[in-house]
Order: C-alpha cells, then sequence, then structure tokens
C-alpha cells in the first residue's frame, strides 16, 4: 500500500523529497539498534534542511520520555529558541504514541510524516487519532506509511533476532 | 466537591498525605508562576519520599515538552537509574494532557493524584481516559480533585493578572 497523504495538492516533488528524509530518519533507527534500544528513529525538518536527528534511546539513557520524536522535538527547540515548532516537519519511522502525538500537537508542529503503523500503541490513526482532534489547539498535517514495508521490517527484524537470542540462551540453559 | 480515588480501600491516612504532596506540588507550581511560565507544578513520589519536584518550564526553557510531569518523569528516573518507575506516585496540580499521560503510562507509573480538572486539555477525564485504556500496556491508580480548588485558583489568578497587564498596556497605548 502507498502513502496516505492529507497535505496541500500540487506539490509534485513531495514524494522523493519524503523517501529522502524517512532514509534519514531510518539511518537514526539503525544506529538506536546497534546501541541496543528499539529501531525507531526520527528527524526534524524546517527549510528543507534537517536541523534535529535521534534515534529511540529509552533503554541506553534510562529515559521513558527519551522516545525519538521527543528527542528531535527538543532538539530542534533548542535550536530555533523557541517552543513553538511553525514551519517544521517531523519524519518518524513508527506511528507516534499518545505521548508523541500530544507533543506534536504542543509544538505546533506543521507536519508529521511516518512510515509503518503501530496496531498496539499509535495514535495518529490506529488507537487514536489525535493529531486530528478539533477539540485540541492545533493540528498537524499528516501523511503515512511512506517506506512503511522498510520502517517495520526493521523493527520485525529487531524482534526477530531478540526471540532467538532468548531461545538460544535456554537452549544453553537446558544443556 | 471532594476527591475522587480509585485507590484500594483501607487507607485511612490517604487524604492527609495526598494533600501535603499535593501541597509541595503547588510550591513547584507557585516558583514555574514566579519565573514566569504558567503555574503548574508536580512531586514524585517514592517510598513516602519526594524523589523529583519540578515546575512547568516551557517558556523559560523554550522546550514544548518541559511540561511538570515531564521533567518529574525524567529526573525521578535519572535517580531511581530506571525507565519503569515502579511503585512512584506523581503528584501534579493539574490534570495531565494527552502528552503526560502518554508519557505516565510508558513509565509504569502505579499512581497519579491530580488537582484541578482541565476541560480543554486534559486525558485522565476530561477530553480522553488515556490512565484507563486496557488497549494500553499498563494502567496507573488514578485520584483527582485533591486541593482541586486551590490549585485551580492558581491558575485563574496567574490567567486574570495576565490579562489586566495586557488591557493595561494597551490603554497606555491609547493615551
Amino acid at each position: 500500500m502507498g502513502p496516505k497523504t492529507k497535505s496541500p495538492p500540487g506539490d509534485t516533488n513531495q514524494s522523493d523529497r519524503d523517501i529522502f528524509f524517512m532514509r534519514a530518519a531510518m539511518e537514526a533507527a539503525i544506529e538506536a539498534r546497534d546501541k541496543g534500544d528499539i529501531p525507531i528513529g526520527a528527524v526534524m525538518v524546517h527549510e528543507d534542511k534537517i536541523i534535529a536527528k535521534a534515534g529511540n534511546a529509552r533503554k541506553i539513557s534510562s529515559d521513558p520520555t527519551a522516545h525519538a520524536e521527543i528527542l528531535v522535538l527538543r532538539e530542534a527547540a533548542e535550536k530555533l529558541g523557541d517552543w513553538r515548532l511553525l514551519g517544521c516537519t517531523l519524519y518518524v519511522t513508527l506511528e507516534p504514541c499518545t505521548m508523541c502525538a500530544g507533543a506534536l500537537v504542543l509544538a505546533r508542529l506543521t507536519r508529521v510524516v511516518f512510515g509503518a503503523s503501530d496496531p498496539k500503541a499509535g495514535a495518529v490513526e490506529s488507537l487514536y487519532t489525535i493529531l486530528a482532534d478539533p477539540r485540541l489547539n492545533h493540528q498537524p498535517v499528516v501523511t503515512s506509511g511512506v517506506l512503511a514495508d522498510e520502517t517495520g521490517e526493521l523493527l520485525r527484524g529487531f524482534f526477530r533476532a531478540r526471540r532467538t537470542k532468548k531461545a538460544e540462551k535456554y537452549s544453553n540453559t537446558s544443556d
């Protein structure tokens, strides 16, 4: 399935640009995986430049809020010197959770692009539709499904490897 | 209206203890106000001791995620060396928003106590009931309405003063 977008029409380069920035978010996801964290990555784009890039760091930093989205939000706000991230687009490999979706609304983000859906915890289209809630004071434009297969496979591969490792551990224990 | 609680019965000191810790959260709210931020404060309690205390710092730190709840979550996790805050109780003067409610679930918090309700953005009982969502992998016990009048009055007083200041400014401009 191709990407679903709610962004304005007439932007013919959108797809190529979105794929380019999603690949950068995937790089951050791979770096997170190589440090032992779940491979989710994000970049913040402002005026067609990446101003922040981070992978999920919950385990390595012992910080429950250290999702990739929160880390790039904080880094971008620091660089721009404003908590309002008007004109910014976030690219993230996985559908944001409740915490991250809430943070994106608070930061007045212009646009959010994500890769794979998260049926267990996603708060953009799966469990909730927080970014489209008219009761909150801001609604970012959303594009979903960009490189959905590749970003999803990164996660599935990680959990597959972890299960294999655990199985080997138990198998060695019983020897 | 008195506090509504869903915590286990048989704890006769709950009320006094909750009021004690909510007053500490109010101190943090007042400190935030004195620095120019919206007066919301929080403390994290572990084994009957305050291990983290913070006021809302969104404006002063230019960080869209710097709500009082997020700041105490991060400080507590750093102190305990674990992103899981099992056995911890958060006291916060205002009903948590979507971002903060999501973060409390992610941190596996045991209990959440808040003061005033937030009909515009609250995600515990007002707009959403995220802490009670059985689809998410954790549900903290919730107590609401502790010192609701005093914590609410802190906020109302702040916005009243801000409106007066703005009105004076425009009145001076027109002279």
